[in-house]
């Protein structure tokens, strides 16, 4: 016996925008491991909060899979556009932001959304716009960093791009293909294969394989796991060579609370049977949200800044100086020809003596100086 | 238990191409009850066989619906494309032909892929190819009907287009709704949701209902199933309403048999449970190929030859008369032109005349001629 309870009557659908959720007791994301990351890395604590950008061409189920992922309800006034608004459609980005409590905890979730990406007839450069927001993150923090007060800087540079790949095809597509590499030197890409319950699990498994084989081929760089310590115990570092054998994960997502044997969880109901979003056994979405809640969501931060944002304004430094050195030419050369022009001037006048006197003139002109001597 | 036993090893797969495959008893796809829809559009014999184009991104699981459909393996020596070959694929079309045996009935049935439509990151006119494939086989047909020998025509005209509609999107996707439209006054489309497994039960409801209502809102004609008959039994009159309120056909095809509770059937073995194509809870699998090899393969035929082609026909016929009288517009243009001249050639002879008999001369040129009086 199955029962579908719809979550919109549950209390995590209580929660408006940029108010804080608190979980009830049985909802558990991990968020309240959190400090325990930030101690590991440095013992200093830091802002709890993550910018995730999720990609994917519509229907691949991304705003399940965020609502699954963080137990909560980002998307309660999105509407799905119709037919002709779809053929209408350019990307766009959307930022969605809440505040979820677990334990005491707080943490500040943030996702971009990209309506759009992917739908069009022709998709040419359809990721430019995705590009230019993470660009223009990076922009604005430079600029707050390079201002007078950088005490309380709003940090919105994107910290993790989710990257939906579709279950149907046979490995990456040419658009994945483009985007990724588009982007994976500006934000970290954690490639998820979406809606995973349409695959069995040998199809998964020769997906995965086929998909890591495109990705080296392709050389993109995805989201590299850091190598564990070599103090750290064996059990952590047998889960973490299963983190980083299952890429890319397997997901299932679902907004619909399942009751079956008298457990209640996050599931989809089919004629066949009962799949469950948080079984290891159906797919790999506890797996996803243990790395991006529990261990790495630290990680893929630092990454960020000291890599993709170390890189954006290395870039911009040598633009500037090239810019400066460029300027400083244009103003020697500007200031070369004033003087040309003045000694041109002179030299015009003197033109104005008399025949005699004029044929007694030798003009040597050097490089860089037109000097009558 | 349940044991997986790939369809490599059974019968079907030593069928080569064009050989004629003879079926097991325990193999029933329909085709034996051909005669009947035969006898009963017209009480005279036709040829048996059917002409399918096979339209849709690649990975939607085209080719093992139409191997589970027809009980064949027509694509054992297919190949799928790597990465790099996908980007640089084009659409182009692949003819796949083979002759099945089913109760002594004999059927040539003949699958247009069309490999790469759909993949590209630029779809744009990708459906043209296709367009083009039903065109030269009006085209030829046309010409073989107008010759002189004109008992045994070749007939490779298109009779059915199943498209294949993704399980992911939210209705038709933009390049669905423009690869329609090009193609729905040409062949008969059968919309199908492909790899429908991927959806539960109230998902399939609403996805045909959005479908049904984005195939109104842009006018595409896709295949109509004639009127039931007022003689018909009750019971044939049921099925044929649940075949009209099916439309589109949400499928699942499988190219592996599965051996459960004593039973084989063709399925898909999930953690959570198995599915079988043949069953109807499952999916519309069976009502397809009831509509498209035991009830409705004559009418795809007829309405190909009578209205499809019919157009087609028209269309051409106009042409040519248009083009015949802008000939004839055009040669008499140059015949006047050419008596234009000679009458210019006489009156400038006459010009040589002296002056005074010149002087007489009252040239009057009427519309059409000019003729010196």
């Amino acid at each position: 016996c199955v029962t579908l309870l719809a979550l919109q009557q549950s209390p995590i659908d209580q929660v408006a925008w940029d108010q804080t959720q608190i979980l009830n007791p049985w909802q558990y994301v991990g968020f309240a491991t959190l400090p325990n990351q930030v101690h590991r890395k440095n013992g200093e604590e830091r802002c709890l909060g993550c910018i995730f950008l999720s990609v994917g061409e519509s229907g691949l189920g991304k705003s399940t899979l965020i609502n699954s992922l963080f137990l909560t309800d980002l998307y309660k006034d999105r509407k799905v556009p119709n037919a002709q608004e779809r053929i209408d459609q350019t990307v766009n980005t959307i930022k969605h932001t809440i505040s979820i409590e677990e334990k005491g905890i707080k943490v500040r979730l943030t996702v971009i959304d990209t309506p759009g990406f992917g739908d069009a007839v022709n998709n040419t450069e359809s990721w430019n716009p995705i590009e230019d927001y993470i660009d223009q993150q990076f922009e604005q923090y430079f600029r707050d960093e390079s201002g007078l007060n950088r005490s309380n800087i709003q940090d919105n540079r994107v910290h993790c791009c989710l990257y939906f790949i579709s279950p149907l095809g046979h490995g990456l597509r040419p658009l994945d293909v483009a985007c990724m590499k588009a982007l994976h030197n500006k934000v970290n890409i954690v490639p998820v294969v979406a809606k995973a319950d349409s695959l069995t699990q040998a199809e998964v498994h020769r997906k995965k394989m086929k998909i890591r084989e495109e990705i080296e081929q392709f050389g993109i760089n995805i989201y590299q796991f850091p190598e564990c310590d070599s103090d750290e115990d064996e059990d952590f570092k047998k889960q973490d060579q299963i983190l980083k054998d299952s890429t890319p994960f397997a997901v299932i997502g679902s907004n619909v609370q399942v009751e079956s044997k008298g457990r209640k969880f996050r599931g989809r109901v089919y004629p066949w049977g009962v799949v469950e979003v948080e079984n290891s056994a159906h797919s790999d979405f506890l797996l996803l949200r243990n790395m991006l809640v529990r261990t790495h969501m630290q990680d893929l931060k630092d990454v960020t800044g000291e890599t993709h944002y170390e890189n954006y304004r290395a870039q911009c430094i040598q633009n500037m100086t090239r810019m400066v050195v460029q300027q400083k030419k244009c103003r020697w050369v500007e200031s070369g020809c004033r003087e040309s022009e003045k000694l041109l001037h002179m030299f015009s006048k003197k033109r104005n003596v008399d025949a005699e006197t004029r044929a007694s003139y030798i003009f040597i002109l050097p490089s860089g100086s037109s000097k009558p001597v």
